[in-house]
């Protein structure tokens, strides 16, 4: 592993630290002006850090306490300035309703670095569907 | 734009143009043998080429003649060896049911560069779901 490599693994670490922190301007710290997110939830993407801080705002609302973030089958490219990442994270807590929940999500980050600081460009986070019933999968217990 | 930013458009292009014309040989020459997908169907992810073919097959088979896909809102970043993009496809096309249905999905693709051709190591497609109904969201007609 390279130092680049070394450096654009802490940033995502630093990622999933600040949303399992709850700790929003930290987490937005990671994004760029210009990000486009394409999230779980509609609408199709969210532009812009005003849209996507909002959107984490809701997410974070939504657990009563901290977010836990486990990260699995991380895979980071990176050359240059560009790099992108893939991951599945299990996304768990106390939701504001009482229930205890527990979502596999799949993740994809996409980074520029800029005057030797990496940002997120893009991000994609998703469930698959099953398209028959048009509903959201959910995996056996894994 | 530098000519490897055309050479990515370029292959990103032909990618598309591949799946709508339903060839699975040249569809497929566009991914990498370690290919990690995340589709809009379950399982979470599907690994290596043959999981991939596999689920390219099946999704040709519920078509009914050719796939429309038109790209909408492609961003591209690219640096040495690595990029990825980002875009919207708006998938259409008669069903074997059938009906013509018109999907909009998000598109992320990541991509290596080796001995002068890129080839997709990454590919995440997906759909918003609504999470109180826990069912696929699609947009207000645009």
């Amino acid at each position: 592993m390279t130092s680049i490599d070394t450096g654009i693994r802490e940033f995502l670490e630093s990622r999933v630290e600040a949303a399992k922190a709850k700790d929003i301007d930290r987490l937005m710290s990671h994004y760029s002006p210009g990000i486009v997110y394409y999230d779980v939830v509609p609408p199709l993407r969210f532009a812009g850090t005003d849209e996507v801080r909002g959107n984490f705002v809701r997410w974070f609302d939504g657990y009563d306490g901290p977010i836990s973030l486990q990260t699995h089958d991380l895979d980071v490219a990176v050359s240059g300035d560009v790099a992108f990442a893939h991951m599945l994270h299990l996304d768990s807590g106390k939701r504001t309703n009482g229930l205890e929940t527990s979502i596999w999500v799949r993740s994809t980050v996409g980074c520029r670095r800029s005057n030797g600081a990496w940002l997120i460009t893009h991000e994609h986070i998703s469930l698959p569907i099953d398209m028959e019933t048009l509903r959201a999968w959910f995996p056996p217990e894994v």
